[in-house]
């Protein structure tokens, strides 16, 4: 355990501590129950224990230990009527770090939720607080909140950064299942509470996964996952029922299938009784799904739902459809639309164990796209928000972005669906319409890489996302400054440097890539690096239609594809109003000339030079903030970042050139400030 | 070997003749000597006779048979005074085929003199020639006639659009080498008298192939090539004294790697002693090479000659030596200039058995290039220009691209080296300068699809690289012909369709892909379908420079990179000056405005709408005319076609769309004739 790097152990480095606690007084501890959880609570504390204060603590039944964790029907008279009655009024996931009477109670009403206290436990202790003082409430805001992990069984990642997968390897599932230990760990600590464990793209093998010749091992990562509070699912083939069942059909509505599903699902829940559901690609890039059958995706999602149903399992079923093999000479289709067209006529017809799983923009991940429209305007279905950690349009984590304000800017975005403050945030914690299920999913960004996520850096975006769905008031900074606390230490030139690149690079990333929301622009397949025209002329539905006299995708009402109708008012007009659309959109929304002029007061050829100008020059300035860092961070973190930021700025520099002679080429007009362009 | 598809047997179908020659008077056919290549013969005059005539002939030493393939000095006084002057004038692998007295003689000064005599009478019979009228007197004009194939170990091929290889599977040579055998039929059939057995980019287990590990097994390969009379040449990886020799240099100036290499040499020779010897990539597309132990091409080739010396062995040099890892934004840079550059400076200063292998353009393979001005360009060197059957910028066989008339323009390109009438033809035929060894090389087309080629119709490619670097005064449309007739028959429906198609499609590929000689704009890495700026910011050094104002490269002495400063005059002043500059090459050498008049009288733009709408529209001809054909050719082959020729018209329509659209949108001007544009 001691031999894992610095790296490898992210934010739960409990570095020894100069202010110890002391033995005689905290050797020993309460931890009242049995379950996994609660031996996971044990391992844990002591790990932490072990590590920050050099002692092992031992661990009893007896409730007049000085640290107590138990769930609050076992304290007897332990908590004052006040912290009782906070208890009495949490979510089953919500717990208190009392200090009473000289002890410190960790409690809730569930193991899981005391796990999430000591985490909490843990995490002050390591940044200083002090023990006597702790008083603390806390539950999440999202019910669900979710991994996807797109693991392929040869142990490849789809838009995977961090080297191989840590579940698979060359076809199989690893036998050595520490990594899948310490990655529950992890997760659990910023309160992730499902994951669903292969890639939503189900390929030949994988297909079996829901079948006796694999379920005995995911039975084994399943229960790992469930000593640290983590639901597991599986993402399946839509047309297992041909490809494993030998069924002629896949067709939802064909009763050999429902009862091959219904067979299936009784047998994984046989090896897993607390198996979370199923997470769904169907009729979407070519999976199959139930369009072959002239069925909908409610027909589609029901059927698994009817067959999961009685053992409390859910279908989270992607919404993310759309034409794949589009003409680009065709512009009346938008794939912007495909998302809300699909879906929202089919509202209320889902069961109540189907959750629509929305890509948080209409398009795909991009570093700037508006909300998708379709994300509260189902009144009656569950929906949840898919967010992506791994960097695929983001820099692959090789470039710095840290993605929390990206996805502040989601929560926080008002759809009116409800009237003024129908946020997102709202919406997917189901306080705006009554949704029996919802939260947050995000594709993970972790590899079997030393430091997890490749760029070591880009670990805060694996814990912001934990903190920010538990509770997404915390706002980025604080959220980076409690990553940074807690992996690198408390001094204030890390904090102050680290945060601050941090919190811009987001806006780094944005100068020198895509322009004003247009987004696209990269290396086919690969998405790393720019290539203006890639998917200019492609089936991917994915354009920007610039010419010698402008660029820009027109989604308005009057001239354009009607996208903007899918929003309500005001945001349908203002995104349909060029004097009102954001400028970080306006390309998103208007096709408009080089020389319009932006609320910036720039024309759109100017902004484009001057923010790309900009994002290689501020690249520079992050590597000498990096710099400044050499001899006060570990070596080996810092070599890992250094390396990234110089192929970041490679990449900066070609982004750079390449947007600035392409526009300049098509445009003819010169850079105001006559810097170099090719 | 009758269960052969048509398809499978290319141009040796022997079909059945309608008219006869009787087994009472031919039955005996009189082969003297027994080395393999007169075994070859029987072999392939019993199939044949057998498909032909459905008789088998009787082999006999009598040389009193009515028919006489013997050496010239085995004859006796057979030859009349003037065929026996002939045959005395003749080079090894001439020979004729004389009508004596009622007997058909073939004879010449070698064996594979007369398996050439054979295999031009066999021809003679199935297109219907009386074989008491030949007399024919043939002999190549090239002495180097060599096929290169890019198949690797694991069965992949390099550019190979035909399936896998036929010599290769899933990192073994194949065991059934039937096939192989069945190749070196064909390409002796045409006169190839060389080949290279794998690709010229080397791989891991592939630089074994000069070792014990594969010697064995390839010295049963090039026993079936010399038994047809080809000689066995591999490609070898430069580094290989170090990958697999355990010296820690693969310095060609050092003493142990010389020895290495010489031992190396000496133990193929143990188990291949008519080893023709190495192909070499060196120094190009990151293959290790001389460079770096800073020593130049020579002293690579000359070392690797030293070892091959004592045993005859030839090395091949390939000049295909660029700057791979250019940066787009450098435009003094010029890949047009590279192999230029690098060799003629090192002209004189090879061994004699050292041959350059250089492409017949600059770049590589574009559908339309100048001819490389290397070629001649070295007058104490030997040369040998290298042509690609493998359609790899034309069409993949799947476009229809007959590439006869593209190789034929190269021959005829006067270089004025030494004068007038200096054409690559007589360069690479030894009669311009002295060269000990010269000639042709070709990628080949061929993989083990069943009809060897992906499109039946791409068998005349390899089918005519074959008999026009024989005799390249041949024309493009008789070899077609030729090509057509025994593939198919002698119908005139079927040889004035496909030969019209053949004849047309090389211009009609140029119609519809990059226009004027400008090149790339294809797909990167894979090479199919327009992306125009595909390669326009990337390192290949392959950009076409179009702006919102013009396109192309100018590679004038006057303002660009002087690459009109490699050839002689004429030819530099003609392409130096935009007024001389051939239209189809314009923008190769110089940036001009898309309103820039050609010598056809259109501007730029409007050449580029009307070859693109033409483009397509030729293609849909193409599909008519071959539906013409559907009950008269053989209806695998027909559907073969078929099928591809719409995958063509599919292709030509991305093509044709995209282009005008890019140009479109970039020039702004529109079509006079007000066709859609997008």
């Amino acid at each position: 355990m001691n031999t894992q790097s610095n790296m490898y152990k992210m934010w739960l480095q409990y570095r020894e501590m100069p202010n110890k606690i002391n033995k005689e007084t905290y050797g020993e501890i309460a931890v009242i129950g049995n379950s996994p959880i609660q031996e996971s609570i044990k391992e844990e504390l002591t790990r932490a224990f072990e590590q920050m204060y050099q002692w092992t603590p031992v661990f009893t039944e007896n409730l007049n230990a000085q640290i107590v964790i138990a769930i609050n029907d076992k304290l007897n008279d332990l908590l004052s009527k006040n912290h009782k009655d906070q208890v009495e009024h949490l979510l089953d996931e919500g717990y208190i770090i009392a200090s009473e009477n000289n002890q410190v109670i960790i409690t809730g009403k569930s193991s899981v939720a005391l796990l999430y206290g000591v985490f909490h436990f843990l995490k002050d202790l390591q940044i200083g607080k002090d023990i006597h003082t702790l008083n603390i409430t806390n539950q999440p805001k999202n019910s669900l909140r979710m991994i996807n992990q797109w693991d392929n069984l040869d142990g490849t990642i789809e838009r995977g950064y961090s080297g191989n997968s840590i579940f698979y390897e060359n076809g199989k599932i690893v036998k050595d299942k520490s990594r899948i230990k310490d990655y529950a760990r992890y997760l659990a600590s910023v309160g992730i509470n499902a994951i669903a464990i292969n890639n939503v793209n189900v390929w030949e093998e994988e297909t079996f996964f829901i079948t006796k010749k694999y379920l005995p091992e995911i039975k084994e990562i399943a229960q790992i996952f469930t000593s640290y509070g983590l639901k597991t699912y599986i993402s399946i083939n839509f047309a297992s029922p041909i490809a494993i069942g030998g069924l002629h059909t896949a067709d939802p509505m064909d009763e050999q299938v429902k009862e091959w599903w219904k067979k299936c699902v009784k047998e994984i829940y046989d090896y897993i009784p607390n198996f979370g559901g199923f997470l769904v690609k169907a009729d979407s890039e070519h999976r199959p799904g139930p369009f072959t059958y002239n069925r909908d995706h409610k027909d589609g999602a029901n059927m698994l739902a009817e067959a999961l149903a009685p053992f409390g399992g859910k279908v989270i079923w992607r919404c993310f459809v759309y034409n794949c093999v589009q003409d680009w000479r065709d512009r009346s289709t938008d794939r912007a639309r495909a998302a809300y067209d699909h879906f929202k006529p089919l509202d209320g017809l889902f069961h109540e164990n189907v959750i629509l799983q929305i890509k948080n923009g209409p398009m795909d991940f991009q570093v700037r796209e508006p909300v998708s429209p379709l994300l509260g305007a189902m009144h009656q279905t569950n929906q949840m928000v898919e967010f992506q950690i791994a960097q695929e349009y983001t820099g692959q984590q090789i470039d710095l972005c840290y993605l929390i304000p990206q996805w502040k800017d989601v929560l926080s975005f008002d759809t009116y669906v409800k009237g003024e403050g129908s946020t997102i945030e709202k919406i997917v914690a189901g306080q705006i319409h009554p949704y029996r299920y919802s939260g947050i999913a995000a594709v993970s960004n972790i590899g079997n890489d030393e430091n997890w996520t490749g760029n070591t850096l880009a670990q805060a975006n694996l814990y912001g996302y934990g903190r920010l769905i538990w509770d997404p008031s915390l706002e980025a900074e604080e959220i980076a400054c409690e990553w940074i606390a807690l992996t690198f230490d408390s001094s204030k030139e890390i904090k102050n440097t680290v945060s601050s690149m941090l919190m811009d690079s987001l806006s780094i990333y944005e100068n020198y890539t895509a322009p004003l929301g247009v987004g696209w622009m990269v290396t086919p397949h690969y998405h790393y690096g720019p290539n203006i025209d890639g998917y200019e002329y492609s089936r991917w539905g994915t354009y920007h239609f610039a010419d010698r006299n402008g660029i820009g995708v027109d989604r308005t009402q009057a001239t354009g594809t009607s996208y903007t109708s899918q929003y309500n008012e005001p945001n349908a007009s203002i995104y349909e109003q060029l004097d009102t659309c954001p400028d970080e959109l306006i390309l998103f929304f208007h096709h408009v000339p080089y020389d319009y002029v932006l609320h910036s007061g720039k024309t759109i050829i100017q902004h484009i030079y001057d923010t790309h100008f900009l994002g290689y020059k501020q690249v520079e300035q992050l590597i000498k903030k990096w710099a400044m860092l050499e001899n006060v961070i570990d070596v080996d973190t810092f070599r890992n970042v250094e390396e990234r930021l110089q192929l970041q700025r490679a990449n900066a520099k070609e982004w750079r050139d390449q947007i600035n002679t392409y526009f300049y080429r098509k445009s003819g007009i010169p850079d105001q400030q006559k810097r170099t362009i090719y």
